[in-house]
């Protein structure tokens, strides 16, 4: 069976960003953890959207830590890197950066790894483009991505 | 130094539930993964909240898994138990199932762990009372949240 | 014409819960009584579906009183349990409470009333069960009920 | 010890407005119960608080009843009317009127009473001025409304 | 080809009117000047709809300034009326109003003009009535919307 | 009286983006005009507060036309480029995108112009360091805002 034409990972890597109001957190200010994998969560849909050009459904999410605590008036912006792309499930690497707009400091937040899996209209797996990693970046952390995979499928 | 009054599990069982609309869903009907992940960290928050009587922040969230897909309608329950206290950090089991309300079937949909610390007036950690587990199944997962932070630690 | 089989009290028993965030409020942090009669018309929904296993609509709503202010941060929970199931109709009893979770202070918010209909896919009124009360307390409400109806029919 | 100066009724009468959209309705497009129920506390709320000039939270809500289902892309009309003021509580009559925008056809949603009391800003209940009816319609719901009160109070 | 029947100005007159709240504000209390615009937006559609009896969609926004601030807790009414109707687009006035309720003060907070078109089934410009001005200042804001479409298109 | 140090326009120029979901369109899936001018008049406010490093309210908004329908599932982005910057207000230009995601297809959706003023703690306008455009697009987009500018003050 053929498989789809590769596609490099430029062509997904994608940026979400929103401003913090008043709703996305508690009465002292601080961001829900919610409101952040939220966020977390359509970033990695747009990647793997744009990698498959099919709807994607969440898997799995890694390990997260929420390393400094975000506050109304921030900007939250999460960018997403797609990781690996198997037959029909994709890993997406994430990286959260929180930004105070009055003082111009950014802070990095968190990073995790979402797997997701194409789907067709009845929401059976659906088959994706392999991925074609350019840079010694993107092949480095390609290759992490089939080891973890390796670890994890035995 | 004196440590707080032990709190026994029961004390801080939380349960959460809530239909979901179609805000929580895509154009397909399925629900966000971020949706649920929302519910999980408010979850493990009113457990924190209730076993340490303070404002709770999330600091990690273990890898989850969405098993099964919710579809609007659905009813979304989380359930959250206290594994572990530590001195200022609590280590919260979750549980989350969907119910389609016309067939009344029942779906365990995920289970994950989170880590919230108990803060004062001014966000600094601030001291929780030990966790006092009374039943085998209570005292197991005592036992492995303490594996798990050790084998963190190190 | 053959009734449904009679479902037992228990069988669509239901419990909402929900954390108070900064929109459910006004600006001095009191909760709106409106978040309070949304997440009462929505248990009340739940346990009407639970019931029949059909699509509800939400027909009245008896004399609601707030007892007590609920604040950002407070738990409320809804509990709703089937009274009376006539041919299409419903009455669901509702108790609310609040719980502030620093102090672990429990105060029962309102009580009340809603009659729900079940409906097919056009809309129109459609059968349900014959409600099998169990428990004294449960037969209690049910006689309560069906005294009501007969008042308000004539 | 003086009371505070009458008001007219038209002084604080309030309509507020609202186009239904795809998150106030379930999957099959029918409005929430909770969604009107929503926008009758806020539109007593105004009313309470055009009349007292005080913040307003609210005490009861008498029986509502839904006539008619209201549909995503409705417009959603609801108008409010004191009724009587007491020392520090007002009891306030709304309307609800449903218009099919694209036909025109406009119904009669409900009718229900609700029950503000104005407070200060420690919550404790505060004067209102005296409700001063000018036409005869204002009389008769006036002294209706001073009935049921005298009937709940015994 | 025979244009449909005029009608009136009087006939799809608009007002909305909402209650500011926490999460239509920033951190300081002032609402954002993109909720209103949002209410603009709704408010045009609504009497789009109302004349046309179809479906509309926005076209264009004229130059909105906002004179004064809105606070949380202010009731903010747009209210909208039809300029001028072509064949298949609309140009409406609008015009808004935020009102203290505490001290009943009421300022005039912007105006401004929305285009919209009506379309069909498959989002195509459909045929709009031409609109009957009535009185003098209907007359005079149907010549002067007439003035600027002509020096639109020139 | 000195003026603060000038800062570059690449200092402030900001990117949001969120994919559109179920809540920011109508019934028939297309996107309202009011989501996008909310996401627009926030970029506008993010590219201002990054310029003056203070808070900033919306002042005006220029024309905008809506050039081309958006649907659930796309993304939006809005980019937004300081122009001028004035003592206390500065012409902000946005451009708005939408992204069909699952077929690659990105269509320019929308131009405008945003003023906004920064202000201190009482909400009285504060002074803003000048602009420093360092590119001939950049110089071309001032001389132009400079030119507005005179042309609307006279």
């Amino acid at each position: 069976m053929k498989r789809l034409k590769p596609k490099p990972v430029r062509a997904s890597r994608t940026e979400l960003a929103d401003l913090m109001s008043p709703p996305d957190a508690n009465v002292r200010g601080f961001v829900f953890g919610g409101k952040v994998l939220q966020m977390v969560d359509k970033a990695a849909g747009v990647c793997g959207e744009r990698h498959s050009g099919k709807p994607c459904v969440t898997v799995a999410m890694e390990r997260v830590e929420f390393l400094v605590p975000i506050h109304i008036g921030d900007l939250v912006t999460v960018k997403a890197q797609m990781n690996f792309a198997g037959r029909t499930s994709m890993e997406i690497g994430i990286e959260v950066y929180a930004e105070d707009l009055l003082n111009g400091k950014r802070s990095h937040s968190n990073s995790c790894l979402v797997t997701m899996v194409a789907v067709d209209g009845k929401g059976r797996p659906s088959e994706v483009p392999p991925l074609f990693p350019e840079t010694p970046e993107e092949k480095e952390r390609h290759a992490q991505a089939v080891a973890r995979r390796k670890a994890r499928i035995g």
